[in-house]
């Protein structure tokens, strides 16, 4: 099949790879009908994660079930899915209180940006519509992926409640899919940091209230300002390195809870400081799978509609160009169809 | 007056130094009845804190109002009360959402192991019984100017619920406080880490259902064997220093959260473990004005009785002693009568 391999930072390319076969009972391959690029990829191909070897890439997919496993039951070659990034058994304790992102049996899609990827525990872990949903439908059934309910994960990791005034620092489309959460979980204020226009006025579309383009120092104070030197109360940090979570720990309120689903990188969180002021952190993987059927009923119904987070479309054979776009910050996010 | 003054580390001595005087309106001055000496005294008396220069150290206290400044309306000499080591406003916004040991206001007792104690923020901070208890009660009592309502915040910030596995990492007088609030706080199970006899045993009354005697890796092995490999749905972590939060934040479940209110001695947090994990940490100094009420009326009508981590009584002459027997654990927690 054609798949998009990471070879070294910044050296994508669509190869000729092996099919994905059957490793496992309860694995099903599916028929991508379309990826995307994380956000996280990027660790990858900017050199902030090691490439030890070249590999197929991607999470994150929609498709069709091609082939199940003996030991599936609830899924049929036909059946039209989506794929949680992270797979999960559903039924192991982790799982049981949705923890799904901490599955005694967890496994990942690694082949999202390719022509076929396999998912382990299929029964746990697809969740299926009925047929193939419109070409319009595309991009906000594929954010139920991941980057919807990252952002989900991080809101709810914050403890965002109705009245609340929230801080999203990040504007990349899991910090948009933040403002989209908070915003549907009755938000009374939603303070949206980003410096880049078109990213602001997706933000406002999600139910931003106020836009922050400061950084650093300057935006911790911007956010005091406008809390009445209080703070928020509660914050969604979508960046994962250490200038983000820094600014997310200060315009928290003193018993506030900042929500983090960036991938740590470069993060020394200051624990005296948090002490001091009693902000806590809490969040981690999105466990996808604990979300994926109560946001696939908020998109089908209209009340959220994520898929503006896609703000380019290319072939699969452009995925090379796919993250320059994004790297560059051309693009929020690109889907990549096979 | 007498007064217990620090000088170095190892170095404390009885002194006659001057009363405390008014420096605010809102300011009150009590006539101390009962005082303590507090685990964080210790940092200090073990050099781990720096004494720069000697001052007056405790900042737990009951008494009986002596004097109050021209602003203080709710409170006249004669009056008990209890004084909450931080003094808040409980009008800011901070205090308003139960926040008080970050009030925009606050203030500390800084001579609670002496025979008077000014009290900041008088009308905010202080909360008055009928009359003064018997002294059967002065244990419980005192227990509410710190220790109890620091587990108490360890337990809230650890998000204990009905039906919860708890486990309690300390087992000083706050730690055993933990125990008592979160078997309060319904909790099913309530695992007690603890090595010494006399403190497990106090820790049984208080409501633990396990003892782990064991300490680091092999405390989290148990654990883990208690909970079938889970771990805990709330986790309090009531020492302060590296090894114990390493300790808590292994032993929570995915998606629970670790509640520390020991200030903070040489943690450095695991982000990335927190995150892989979704385990969450929250928590710090207590508020304790907005505990105390309703942890008042707790003790008052029997429900708890947090008397017990008191182990002695000493009079104010024997103050050094009562910091020698704390640092070298003959006692868990002494109780100093001026």
């Amino acid at each position: 099949m054609r798949a998009t391999m990471i070879h070294a930072a910044g050296d994508i390319r669509l190869s000729e790879v092996p099919d994905p076969t059957m490793q496992a009972d309860s694995d099903a391959i599916i028929k991508v009908l379309a990826g995307c690029v994380c956000g996280s990829d990027l660790w990858s191909y900017r050199g902030e994660n090691e490439v030890s070897e070249p590999h197929t890439i991607g999470h994150e997919c929609i498709g069709v079930v091609e082939e199940v496993g003996s030991g599936v039951r609830d899924f049929s070659p036909g059946d039209f899915v989506i794929v949680p990034f992270c797979h999960a058994d559903n039924t192991c304790p982790h799982c049981a209180v949705g923890m799904h992102s901490v599955c005694d049996n967890l496994g990942f899609t690694v082949s999202g940006q390719a022509e076929f990827a396999r998912v382990t525990q299929a029964d746990g872990s697809l969740v299926r519509l009925d047929g193939v949903p419109d070409d319009s439908m595309i991009p906000s059934v594929l954010a139920l992926s991941d980057v919807m309910p990252t952002g989900w994960h991080a809101a709810r990791s914050a403890r965002v409640g109705a009245g609340h005034t929230v801080v999203v620092v990040g504007d990349g489309a899991v910090g948009l899919c933040g403002v989209l959460a908070a915003s549907q979980m009755g938000a009374e204020r939603v303070i949206a940091m980003s410096r880049h226009e078109s990213r602001q006025k997706i933000a406002r579309s999600f139910g931003a209230t106020e836009i922050v383009a400061e950084r650093g120092e300057e935006a911790a104070e911007r956010v005091a300002d406008l809390t009445s030197g209080v703070g928020a109360d509660a914050v969604l940090e979508c960046v994962g390195n250490g200038q983000a979570m820094e600014t997310a720990l200060r315009v928290a309120r003193p018993g506030a809870t900042v929500g983090f689903v960036g991938v740590p990188h470069g993060i020394e969180l200051p624990v005296r400081t948090m002490f001091r002021r009693n902000v806590g952190l809490a969040g981690g993987m999105a466990p996808v799978r604990a979300y994926l059927p109560g946001l696939l009923e908020l998109v089908v119904s209209g009340a959220i509609d994520p898929g503006p987070v896609f703000d380019a479309v290319m072939p699969l054979d452009d995925v090379a160009e796919a993250y320059r776009a994004m790297d560059e910050r051309r693009a929020i996010k690109v889907l990549v169809r096979p």
